[in-house]
């Protein structure tokens, strides 16, 4: 039970890992350590922080509430995603979860939901959808757990824009007219994906006239909005992400 | 009632439609439009066969259990995916759904489900797929819908590999190694992607030395089935595909 092999479990946590470092787990985490994955003292798992790569880890206290693992040593550096943003409208529960899923997956830097014109929904459970990327960084190995934001109007992220940062704009208008981020600028970027009604005529020609927009075409087929966030993610990352 | 833009529904049917072509609803088809659309003799749908393109058809006649539609004019000429499989492992119930709706919608032409050294499922439930295959393209304004195979083991769809299809080999080993679609000759393809628990030993020497197989690293994160499945369709839509 002494080696990274044996470690089945990876585990994201809030505590600051390194060398030696004592790490307390949530009664949550307690919970699936040792009444679901039944481990004890003296068993290991990966951690990471999202901050110190991943660490072996062992478990030092098993407890009902709580228990402790102490770091033995780095398993892998800390891997950070390009500096890329996906803006997405929200759509119904699952697909929601899903994009967020994803976009953990593929190397997005921060989620947010933007509402705009023909979005249905008037809030979010941020908590929830960030224990989702939460998990997915877990399951797939990631070091980095993007941030999911709260709930904010397209008009307002648009009107704060950061200075520098692109924006690659899907529009299911712009069938076979978008241009190809084969020679874009690498650097900040986002990606925005439109509902399931796609842009209001205002919020496109806003958009189209944006001079840090790049309209991108996403084939001949029309995708839901769960699809085309993860199309977009892959022709981002192997444009100019670390996919090459 | 009468013109295009007022179609909110699109079914997808296996008669071949054709000016004038009277075409019979099924009762499943009939209690969609009648009951749970409330629509009526006059009301209109866009109908496709996924041979003739779609066609603006016209209720008929309307009954509890079958009805009547009756094709006015072609609206889109049909759409032929590229000649492209996509081979995967099924997985979870719900994951291998997604994979079938994501593949139809991104133009895959054929989707085939395969048995893997380390593939879970022992049989899968080909007719729900199939629908799912259906919905998908009557959602996504497709006016083709792709065949789901049945299950198949691995090694016998690459005993009876058909003459001149390449295949695009997704192995979560191979990150940063994998080469690039970018000089790769067009024609019939197979994108394989393997189950979560990837290839075993023995599938990936054999994967390897396949003369018609061209390995493909899909980034530096490990990827989950679905995901991978998506991005790699992207890929391979963008490079040899009808993205372009």
């Amino acid at each position: 039970m002494s080696d990274i092999g044996s470690a089945k479990v990876r585990l994201y946590v809030e505590q600051p890992l390194g060398q030696g470092q004592s790490v307390p787990l949530t009664r949550d985490q307690a919970h699936y350590l040792f009444s679901v994955m039944r481990m004890g003292v003296g068993d290991v798992v990966l951690a990471f922080d999202g901050a110190s790569g991943e660490w072996l880890a062992r478990v030092a206290e098993s407890g009902k509430r709580g228990g402790t693992l102490v770091c033995e040593s780095q398993t892998r550096p800390l891997q950070m995603p390009p500096d890329l943003w996906l803006l997405f409208a929200p759509i119904k529960k699952a697909r929601t979860d899903f994009i967020v899923e994803k976009a953990a997956e593929l190397g997005a830097a921060r989620i947010c939901p933007v509402q705009t014109a023909f979005t249905n929904a008037e809030r979010i459970r941020q908590d929830r959808l960030q224990a989702h990327a939460v998990e997915a960084a877990e399951q797939c190995g990631g070091t980095y757990v993007p941030e999911v934001c709260n709930l904010q109007k397209l008009d307002t992220v648009l009107a704060d824009w950061p200075e520098g940062r692109r924006l690659m704009f899907c529009d299911e208008a712009l069938v076979g007219a978008g241009r190809s981020l084969g020679d874009a600028p690498r650097g900040p970027w986002a990606i925005l994906i439109g509902p399931e009604g796609g842009f209001s005529g205002a919020e496109r020609d806003r958009l189209r006239a944006l001079p840090f927009a790049h309209p991108v075409s996403l084939g001949p087929r029309v995708l839901r909005a769960d699809t085309a966030a993860v199309a977009a993610l892959t022709v981002w990352q192997q444009a100019l992400g670390d996919w090459t």
